[in-house]
C-alpha cells in the first residue's frame, strides 16, 4: 500500500500540473489556472466518493493533497516553458497517475461493498472525470470523448484487477500487474495510434 | 409499481440512445458517445439522490440500468440512420421518459421527508437534469434553457401529483393521471409551438 | 446570527438576480433563466453541503431560499432595463453576498469539524462555485477565472475569519470584521484594477 500511496501522490501532482498548463491556451489568471489544476486532481476521486457516499471525500482526509496540488500548480506556473519539453516525461508520469488512480477507485468501491460492475465503472470514473471536468471549465468538448481510449484502458484495468482478485492474487500483486497493465496498454495505444470508432450520422464524409 | 418500474426502463433506454445520438453531431468517438449516453440516462436521478442524500443512488441499486444503458447506447449506435427516421417514435418514448422520471422523482422526495416544494422541483430534476449535463459536456447551452419548456410541464406535472395525493388518490391512479397529464401536456407543447418569453435586455431586436 | 441571516437572504436574492440577468446575453427563455438564476444562487452552498455530508443541503431546510431565488428571478425579469442603471447597488449588494457566503461557508466547514485548511477551501467554494456554474451553463469560461480576484478576496477573508476565531474574538464581532474587511478589499480590488498574473505559454504577445 505504501507504494501505491506514494503513486497516488505523484499522479496527485502530475494531474495537477497538466491541469494547470491547460488554462495556458486560455486566458486564464494564476487563480484560474490553480483552481483547473485542483478540479483536475481531485474532480476523479470526489465523484466516486459522493457516488459511493464515502465521507470525508479523498482529498479532505489528508491536507498533503491539498499542498502536492498546491505545489504542482506554482511548479506548472513557475516551469511552464521547460515542462513543454518534457512531454514524454509528463505523458509517463500522466498514465502511472491514470494507472494508480483506477486501482484505487476499484479498491475504494469494493470496499464499499457494491457490485462489480459499479467498481468497474469507479475506477474509470476516478481516473477521468478530472479531465473532463477540466475540458469542460475551459469550455472544450472533453477530450477524451474525442481522442484517446484511455478511459477504455481503464475499464479494462479495472476488470483485469477484479479477476486476478476472484482468483485470490495477493493485493499487493494484483495492485503492481494491473498498474503496469493500464500503462503498458495505454503506451501501445498511443504509440500505433489506436482510436476508437467515431459516431457520425452523416456517413458520406467519413 | 410494476408497470412505472418498466416505464422507467422504457425511459432510461430511451434517454441513453437520445444522449448517444446527440454525440453524432460531435466529432465524438464511441466511448464518448457512450458515456454521454450513460450521464443523459443517469444524471437526473443521481443529482436528485446526491441533493436527498439517498444511498445507493438509483441507477447503483440494479445493473440493469448499467445494461439497457449500454444496449441504448449500442443499439444508437448500430441503428442511428434507421433511429433518425423515427423521430416521433423517439420523441413519444422521450416524452414517456419525461412523464415517469418526473413521477418517480416526486415519490423518491416525498419517501425522503422533504417539504412539497423540493419534491415538484426533485421531480423536475430527474427528468431534466440529464438533458442539461448530455448538453453541457457537448459544448451547447442546455437546449432545454433556450427552446423547449418541458421543464415547466415537469413542473405542473408534479404539483398535479401532489395535489391528487393530498386528496388521497390512490397512488397508482394518481400515477397514470400524472404521466398522461404529462405527456399529453408535452405534446401539445410541441404541436402548437407554445414558447416561454425570451429575457433579453436590447429589446428592438425582438 | 439574525443579521448574518438577513444578509444571507440579500446575498441569495442578488445572486439569483445576476444569474437571471446573465442569461440575458443568451438566447434563454424565462425558465432557463430562472434556472440559470437558482444554480448561482444555491450551487455554492450545494457543492459545500456535499463535499462537507452536511444534510439538508442548505436552501433544502428553509423554503425562504426558494421563495426569495424565484422573486430574484422575477424582480430581474420584470425590471431588467432599471437594474442595469443600478450597476453600482448591485456591485455593493453582490459584494455583501460574497462576504457573508464566505464566512457563513467558514463557518458550516468549522462546525462540521473539517481540519482549517478545508474551512478556508469551503468559505470559498460557497461564494464562488454559484458563479462557475452559471458562466458553465451558458457556456462561458468562468468569469472569475479570467478577470477579477475575488476568489483570492475570499480565501483571505475565510482565513481572516480562522485567525481571529483562533483569538478567540467573539463570533458576532468577527463577523462583522471579516465581512466588512472582504467588501472592502473586493471594492479596492476593483478601484484599483488588480488583477492576478496571467498563465501564458506563448510570453512573446504578452
Amino acid at each position: 500500500v505504501n507504494i501505491l500511496y506514494s503513486l497516488d501522490l505523484i499522479g496527485t501532482f502530475v494531474f495537477a500540473v497538466s491541469g494547470t498548463l491547460s488554462a495556458a491556451n486560455k486566458k486564464l489568471d494564476l487563480f484560474g489556472a490553480i483552481v483547473i489544476g485542483f478540479v483536475t486532481a481531485v474532480g476523479g476521486g470526489t465523484v466516486r466518493d459522493l457516488l459511493l457516499d464515502i465521507h470525508p471525500i479523498g482529498w479532505m482526509k489528508d491536507t498533503i493533497y491539498v499542498s502536492i496540488i498546491l505545489a504542482g500548480a506554482i511548479f506548472a506556473f513557475l516551469f511552464k516553458q521547460w515542462i513543454i519539453t518534457l512531454r514524454r516525461t509528463m505523458f509517463l508520469f500522466d498514465t502511472i497517475g491514470i494507472g494508480v488512480f483506477t486501482v484505487l477507485g476499484v479498491q475504494k468501491a469494493l470496499n464499499a461493498g457494491v457490485h462489480p460492475v459499479y467498481a468497474v465503472l469507479m475506477g474509470m470514473v476516478s481516473s477521468v472525470v478530472g479531465g473532463v471536468l477540466r475540458d469542460t471549465l475551459n469550455n472544450d468538448i472533453p477530450l477524451i470523448f474525442r481522442k484517446e481510449i484511455y478511459a477504455t484502458v481503464c475499464l479494462a484495468g479495472g476488470a483485469l484487477y477484479l479477476l486476478l482478485d476472484t482468483f485470490e492474487t495477493p493485493q499487493y500483486l494484483n495492485e503492481v500487474v494491473t498498474v503496469m497493465t493500464i500503462i503498458t496498454a495505454r503506451i501501445l495505444v498511443i504509440r500505433y495510434k489506436l482510436n476508437m470508432p467515431t459516431l457520425s450520422i452523416n456517413e458520406s464524409s467519413n
